[in-house]
């Protein structure tokens, strides 16, 4: 038999900053990052508009939150990336993934609206690679060092360099729209860097 | 002795347009493209409001505008890469260069503006493709397509992945304010790109 529990404002609050986050995904992949107020999401997420500003100083830092909440583990487990001991397969497999979430309106149009914020705003961009750019390139790294470790890769490659040729080039068409992202790009961008960094 | 003018309206008419090209500019570098309205690029280069509106519908249009006179050649001449026959040596001068020119404040404020303008807007972006990113692909492909016949680059790659890969990372550092700009950053790139496409 269930017990009787008092009213828990600790777990009524998580629900409140749950859905304001919900919220404001939905809304931007609806109507668009500009046309979104803080009232909307108030409204969609059935809170008050102070109860939105007691967390976050501006629309820019809630949609900043969906993005984390967007890419954090629920299990809380940490990042990794698939490790079968094959690089080529194993990259190729998180680039394709990586071009199928970018080619989703559900997931673009928040990331392009938090992207377009980051370009004007230095102070949202330290932000954004502190937390969520930093840790990813790390989880990032560590599968790059494991090829390294297996001959698979150039030892002395700069890992960072690695991933600037790995993603950059799809981050741009995707900004640009200047080309579709397939699974044949995903795959040509792990080739020529492999090509690059060969051992 | 040199004879007297009537007055030349074509001729004031192109001052008046070089004059509002150059008032957007100088305003986004100073006050940042949020700041700058239709009104003080009027009062900037000495005209009216409607001279402006007469021209162009839109601030992102007038910003458009100035950096595509920015980019054209005063001369008009064709667009060309430098080539010397040696397509390390010319592509570090000019990646050196293109990284100078994004570390600058002044140009690239007002190319931060249009791509964030870009972003958000599709039509834009195919404006920018047409007019000023693809006629500027076309010239660095001719470049590429020269040294494959020289051998020094393989001669079935393809030249828009090396486009890609030359200058997204750049592109994508600068975007992001993620890492500085310089002389060996454009060189690793030129490096990293001649190795990926080597015959």
């Amino acid at each position: 038999m269930s017990e009787l529990r008092k009213p828990d404002p600790a777990r009524r609050s998580e629900r409140s900053r749950h859905a304001i986050l919900e919220a404001a995904r939905a809304l931007i992949g609806e109507v668009g990052y500009g046309k979104v107020s803080i009232e909307a999401i108030a409204a969609r997420a059935g809170v008050g508009k102070q109860t939105i500003y007691r967390w976050w100083p501006s629309k820019g830092a809630v949609v900043f939150e969906s993005i984390l909440a967007l890419s954090q583990d629920p299990q809380g487990e940490e990042l990794a990336l698939p490790d079968t001991g094959d690089i080529e397969a194993d990259l190729k497999l998180v680039m394709r993934a990586t071009a199928a979430e970018f080619a989703d309106p559900a997931f673009e149009a928040p990331i392009r609206a938090l992207t377009s914020e980051i370009i004007n705003d230095p102070e949202l961009a330290a932000q954004y690679r502190e937390r969520l750019a930093g840790p990813l390139d790390e989880a990032k790294k560590a599968r790059l060092r494991a090829a390294q470790e297996a001959g698979q890769l150039a030892a002395d490659a700069d890992l960072d360099l690695v991933l600037d040729v790995l993603y950059s080039p799809l981050h741009r068409r995707w900004l640009h729209r200047s080309g579709p992202l397939t699974p044949e790009y995903a795959d040509a961008l792990v080739d020529v860097t492999l090509r690059a960094f060969r051992p």
